[in-house]
């Protein structure tokens, strides 16, 4: 059998699925050959870890009381047994991951899973790198952080993953990266990889006003707290960073034209968040409404969407053909065009849910069982 | 540097891609840290091998004459200069492949590469697998021979890759054991994986007699040189079992439900080709006329499908709405919609070229590439 100790961060929505994952994959994962044995978890306020990470891990009794306690919003600290594990203060962590990561990293190795969304993980991920461990990650920070952090990130690219960065568990990354290792050049990306920008352009071609229509999303539990962290377009571009750095593009966030669906003066250090939706949002519908119809006496219809196209990286609405995938595209899905010498004419299209804690960490889940032949 | 030993099995139009790959990748794949190292290439009638496979390899412009004389449909035989290689014929050259794999298993390992369309490397297959090698496929027949041979060569299912064996370089493989191993179970599976039978399906939808689409696909080089070799299903019905069997059915092809678009009295065997395009074809026109007509008034369209959902696994013609991703499908794409407990109201949708020998090689490239880790 097997072993690959592992180590997350972040018990978020995603984290804890992946813990309720990795517990009821046991069997499947037994049949396969593999065990995941968790010997650390951590929160941004502590770490646990099991007091003999060579021989113990934390058992599914225990995940299971950490996604119980995460589920109520609650710190690590307040679960009530720690049983034979060693608990950590946020001040400490970082460090105590990295001393496990250089005794581990010498013999089983061991994976270092990032499910928070914290750019503070940047650090301990670069040295854990360097002492020879994996790293997998649905956080986005640490890849679109400086160019230099980037490189050291993918200093060994085999020991890296990051599918559910971008599209969720969508196969995006590793079917990017099966046509670059087999010298398949791409040549241009187009994608909608907002579910929440998706839903809303496709509502507004509908007729919908705009105002409306996001404060529906909102309702649905589509959008973030405060709707600006979607319509902003700064989740899209992150995820447009990592396409790009993926295809060898190497550029910063600030290198990435940017359309927000807000002026700055609505921007939120300008108004609080009721002021926005009540005063601010109704403000934006004529001028939705206007493209939208432009769009439409073209033939066309308006994406909210990622473009890469040699030098060019942007993030905006763009008028697209009605009957291209992306045209077509209904709902929160997210779609991915991909054209290179294989797909020249007609592109190579992923779509699906491109959000959602289930699809997201069974992502990381995949990743985590594809470094496997790493570990001895 | 890492280096892969591979045995290349089809020096036909896919093998020959493969090979030029290789070459044109190699400062691509120095720059990952991989080499991929050539030791022997056979056909139909004889293998060639390094004199010495531990320290030698066919060298790039030996690969070139290769792929020159291959080209031209000649034999390896007719090589010019065979250097310091050695020459076996037919009737040795499994043996000598068996005995390759077994000195370097234990030491470099070896990765047996099969481009043909044979069924006679099953049982070399079998023995590399066992000698502890890897095996990456294009061919469909070894993995669609009997239930005791294809859990024979899946027994290490780490070293086994065929993602070309459906839907040529398209990550429909990789994708679907991503979801496996993920715990992500897959409830049915949809898709049109025969770029000749797509292109003739949504051809006769435009009201175009079947006998004419099927003579231009032809004379466009889509089709067999036998059309009946395409119409008969019997190709899609093989890639309808190699997905049955990766999501754990075990059955075997006598169990698929297969249409033919022709009758037995038009059979290979009953008439000979250019009667069959001369007075059989043109008696199909009508009933396939109808078919489509009867679609067309419940808003669907006809598609040549393969669907595997419980213990149904069917291959034939399908009524489908308009606007699935199915519907839309136009030329010779493939498409393949997954349902799973991730993708439960829509599919997770992978469309694009399904052929080629391009494509279809770039995926045997990118799953040598992704065994590396076996590799020391």
């Amino acid at each position: 059998m097997k072993s690959i100790p592992l180590i997350l961060m972040g018990c978020g929505g995603v984290g804890r699925q992946l813990l309720q994952h990795i517990v009821s994959c046991r069997s499947l994962h037994a049949k396969q050959g593999v065990r995941l044995r968790l010997v650390g978890v951590c929160d941004s306020k502590s770490l646990v870890v099991a007091s003999d990470v060579f021989t113990m891990d934390l058992d599914d009794a225990f995940l299971a009381e950490v996604c119980r306690v995460k589920l109520n919003g609650s710190s690590l600290l307040t679960l009530s047994n720690f049983g034979q594990c060693e608990v950590f203060s946020n001040t400490e962590s970082m460090e105590k991951v990295t001393e496990i990561a250089a005794r581990l990293g010498k013999s089983t190795g061991l994976a270092l899973v990032d499910c928070s969304a914290s750019s503070e993980t940047t650090g301990v991920i670069r040295k854990v790198i360097d002492l020879g461990c994996c790293v997998v990650l649905a956080n986005k920070k640490p890849l679109t952080s400086s160019m230099e952090d980037y490189d050291k990130l993918v200093s060994h690219p085999r020991r890296i993953r990051h599918e559910s960065t971008v599209g969720a568990g969508l196969p995006v990354i590793a079917s990017l990266n099966r046509m670059l290792s087999s010298g398949d050049p791409i040549h241009r990306l187009i994608g909608s990889l907002s579910g929440t920008l998706g839903y809303v352009m496709s509502e507004v071609e509908d007729g919908k006003p705009f105002s409306q229509v996001v404060k529906a999303a909102k309702a649905l539990g589509y959008t973030e707290p405060d709707p600006r962290d979607d319509l902003s377009g700064m989740d899209v571009a992150r995820k447009a960073l990592i396409l790009s750095r993926l295809l060898g593009r190497r550029i910063n966030l600030d290198r990435i034209n940017i359309e927000s669906l807000y002026p700055k003066e609505m921007a939120p250090n300008v108004i609080p968040v009721e002021d926005f939706l009540l005063n601010g949002l109704p403000l934006l519908d004529k001028g939705i409404q206007e493209r939208v119809q432009k769009a439409s006496s073209n033939g066309n219809v308006l994406r909210y969407v990622c473009v890469i196209e040699e030098s060019r990286c942007e993030v905006g609405i763009q008028e697209l053909p009605k009957n291209s995938a992306l045209g077509r595209l209904r709902g929160s899905d997210n779609v991915l065009e991909i054209y290179s010498r294989c797909y020249s004419e007609q592109p190579l299209v992923i779509q699906g849910a491109g959000a959602g804690n289930d699809t997201t960490a069974a992502g990381v889940l995949a990743d985590i069982i594809d470094i496997q032949d790493l570990f001895s």
